[in-house]
């Protein structure tokens, strides 16, 4: 973090105690051009952030404080990083203020207010701000996300599952009745709660899939593949939890309506020009490892056996490019900054 | 292993180096009815086993020694725990014998001999005794299981995936020409070779998809499927692995045909005699854990939104289950003792 | 479990919720000579145990009931496998009747009460039974346990670091006066609570010492050791966590006295007919997951570059012979059974 | 990597297929003021270096080429992540060039040629530059490390263990002839070569000790240590192997000669102007995955029970600080760039 200079973009982040939180400080804190100014938390107000995370002692210090519009308001970007309700009960008030938000929970995402109402099993308290919002996938959203006054970051399974499908959908190769994206996640998207679910020695050495009957990321990437389609996208939806922190990977299954198409060129097509989505050479396949810590989704497609399923695998670090590396994105983008600006970590490999 | 009486079952192992092989030593030592007394391994000739495999201290007192006809073929059982090949090549010298061979190499599974060969890419050594060879399955061959001279007892994903999709296939339900496997693997399944892939700090803290184009299971289980289906299956099969030891866990996916079936019931009837697959209450998942070092296969059975494709869930530990429980399970069908003889042991949890 | 009959111990169980209770309940299933007849849990009443613990199933049929003296008094043992306080709450009462009880946790096995309140911070709650208590560590107490009414089964670190220091301390061979233990301890023995602290993502991939300053199991050991030695002992004793789940390494420290002993004759020879005792041959250092699950100490005593300082290596599976495993003993030599009974299992490699 | 102009300086790697050779890339590639011009392998001859790890797609754009002493020696700088013996093979060649050489390996950390040759197994293959060689080791050797033209970086387990007992030697506080050194490593530093000891499969869920009786490190430490207190050392040092790949915990051990002093100040004044070591507040421990990715120490020290042991707690990441990083700072003193230079990683939590 470079001391404050009028250029500096000021950055304000609500709820920065969960592992969204602590990575969006790490992205930030080595950005160029921002100056972080002030961190709420509720709960640990008055605690100095580098307290609850000592990787960021000498990079980070400052307290966390009392959420208040008015120091918000007086930045040029806030980001959200708090659980879904948050984002929406203080978005009026500071809409008010000449201040871009980005807000990497749920709050936004989702156009249709009875089905966000249905999968968050509470009424949505700031829908007429929901029209605003603008989703914040660079690979689809770029233009949009430029001019928007509120982004909603979309959920780390809704990007590794949309960039995946996305190339066979906008050139309609594939069966939209159908889908399946298998998915598995490591355990750091549960977030950082006291649950016995998620204790080491319940997720150690296991694997399982949870969710299968429904996870609320299934309207959010239905939502986003419909658009993609211009239709009705049917989408299976089963994911996993891995016994690792970081990173997701999801296995995608569609038909094909059309196989006389080089698929691998269609992608690298696609992705030619996107800094952070990355094609692999046929016959190469992504881990989750190479992708920890950067921000960057890592693709390949498959035809097993020249048959007319395809299978998409697509990886990408759930708090990264799943998260606050895909925040940070669209701030660069909200702000004119070269896109790739303060993101050019590489993989910790291994 | 208790010493050696008159009505004890006298065992030879073939190549009990590698993580079968322990695991075969692990389950025939608390045996009651079995009296081991021959391991051979070419590499390790001379060198206690309990030596390699400290856990076995006590309880194992033989050494290694070189394969000799002989002197397995004085045995009642010789199992098999060797890489592929290693039993064709001494198949017509030990069926001379009035021994009994279980086999949990791939090398008698496929009953077509150049699919094996071009899977496997090399000659098939005995091929005169493929047709002699019961394909292992307990749930699916018992009958032929307790009369077999050569049983081949099939590979860890092929007994997850046939398990979990048996009933639906059984009752006719599904879609048979686009089945999907998503399976995924602890690593133990790679075996014990000293290869970079496998270490340590290439496969913690990631998880990836391998042989998409074609893995070696992929003929066993669609050979399989098939003959339950009386007709030629199509599937799918997308291996991966996962950061941990022990654990097979197969998300398969089917278009249902008949969508006015209570699934859960097909599933509990078809299992309900069977000591070794246990089909959750509905809405519970299984996971690897519950399994680890016991002799079960774990299964759930889920319609995500009512919709036409019904996913099955289906667990099993690889190394017993999917190998050495199961070899010990077709033992006691073709000894004529209680399927659950020496497996009873529990899952190891946490 | 076995059906009950006459000769089979009537087994109860308070608070069999956490991992050293599933762990209790694993060995007690597969234990030829139990019945388990109740299981007591006020958060879990009337939920299955194989719900809880679906390892279980088919191997447990009870559901958890409130604990209730009467039936608890009805068996011939009574264990507990509760946080601290609960048993001292107890024991009035269940002393009342003709029941051995063995208590897993730390309530009975510090003798000095001011000390016990010093470090558990809180008031004894059943002092007049602390005379009555035999120390649970058969290897030392094997006589009075046979006989003891109340058995308190030492701690996890304890037991590790007692049995590596007992035969240097035995023969006299080491100064007293600063021995040294560094323990590393798996996750499951911080128990299954809903902690930030012990969460997959905040254990993983991470190695930390904690308790620096003060441990409770330090009063235990030095109480121990002292006994051993027949006068005070001290003791540095930094406990770190692991990331696995089960295992306790022991690296102990001190300063011979005698330097012409054979050390690996010494330790032979105290444990040569300790049946869960292993002393590996000279130059073999133990591995934890040698052990998990099964009922085992595994030592190897070292004298680096010939020095006066001697390096002992323990471990043992936390939940085993540091818990559970050495209740289920206890409760043999108390019932008069062979020592071994139920206790065969084979550590689970890999 | 930026473009080649006037002042960068111009890097060549000798051996970067291995984990320190992969991180040495991800750091130099981030390095604002160097352009990699030179990797050589052997082996891997003709590979892009992005192939065999796809991290560094988009950032390193060189393959793998022979090693060739003019191409090497028309660098600025050249890198040495080989195995012990290779260094010495090339440094007489070398040599002859303008050309700073930073050696990752053990070739020449050792002054006593014959203690090297003992402990290695072999014959030194380049004494004549052992006394050339400067010890790598900023935060003791600073200004010899800037005039240097060799200089043998320091091994993982020394730089955990001489940075943890510094103050207390230089401070004359404990007694020289019985420290003791309780390191563990993550398996990342037993290299990335096909050994059966270090598969997932062996080393996961698992905790053990190793070269208990003598491991390369401890004369390494050992003329450290002596350097400092200007008098003969001894250690007793343990290293042990933690079912994780990044990171190393030293837990030290001391007896207090003088216990009037305020160790915690100590410390703090130690290492106050060191960019790289961080003392932790009192009562805080360090945690490996706090340093993950960062070329950071951190560093506890404790008297527990206000005894005369005293307990220091030091942890890095074996491939940064304990090797890559430090290279790179050593690079940035010898080149006169500020030595944080490209070194401003947080570490990557969780």
């Amino acid at each position: 973090m470079t001391s404050s200079v009028a250029k500096q973009i000021q950055v304000g982040i609500v709820g920065a105690t969960g592992y969204t939180g602590v990575e969006l400080l790490r992205l930030l804190a080595g950005h160029p051009h921002v100056d972080v100014r002030v961190i709420t938390s509720r709960g640990e107000k008055g605690l100095p952030v580098a307290e609850l995370y000592p990787s960021l002692r000498g990079h980070v210090d400052l307290s966390f404080v009392e959420p208040d519009n008015e120091a918000l308001g007086a930045c040029d970007v806030v980001f959200f990083a708090t659980p879904h309700g948050v984002a929406q009960s203080m978005m009026s008030d500071l809409m008010k203020y000449d201040v871009k938000v980005i807000d990497l929970s749920a709050d936004f995402r989702i156009k249709d207010i009875a089905l966000w109402e249905k999968w968050y099993g509470q009424k949505h308290g700031a829908p007429q701000w929901v029209g605003e919002a603008v989703y914040g996938l660079p690979e689809v959203n770029r233009a949009q996300i430029a001019k928007a006054k509120l982004i909603a970051v979309p959920g780390c399974y809704p990007t590794s599952v949309q960039l995946g499908f996305l190339p066979l959908i906008e050139a309609g190769l594939i069966n939209l009745n159908s889908l399946i994206a298998n998915s598995a996640s490591g355990v750091s998207g549960a977030g950082r709660q006291a649950k016995i679910d998620n204790l080491f020695s319940e997720m150690g050495e296991s694997f399982k899939a949870y969710g299968v009957a429904g996870h609320r990321h299934l309207p959010e990437i239905e939502q986003g593949l419909s658009v993609l389609a211009n239709q009705k996208v049917n989408l299976t939806f089963v994911p996993h939890l891995l016994p690792l922190t970081r990173g997701i990977h999801s296995t995608l299954y569609a038909t094909l309506t059309k196989t006389s198409v080089d698929l691998q060129s269609v992608y690298e097509a696609r992705f030619k020009n996107e800094p952070f989505v990355d094609v692999l050479p046929a016959g190469v396949f992504p881990q989750t490892r190479t992708v920890k810590g950067a921000n960057i989704c890592q693709l390949a497609v498959v035809r097993p056996q020249g048959r007319d399923t395809v299978v998409v695998l697509s990886v990408i670090d759930n708090l990264t490019k799943g998260a606050a590396g895909q925040a940070v994105q669209c701030m660069n983008i909200v702000r004119g900054l070269p896109e790739t600006t303060g993101l050019h970590h590489i993989g910790l490999v291994p």
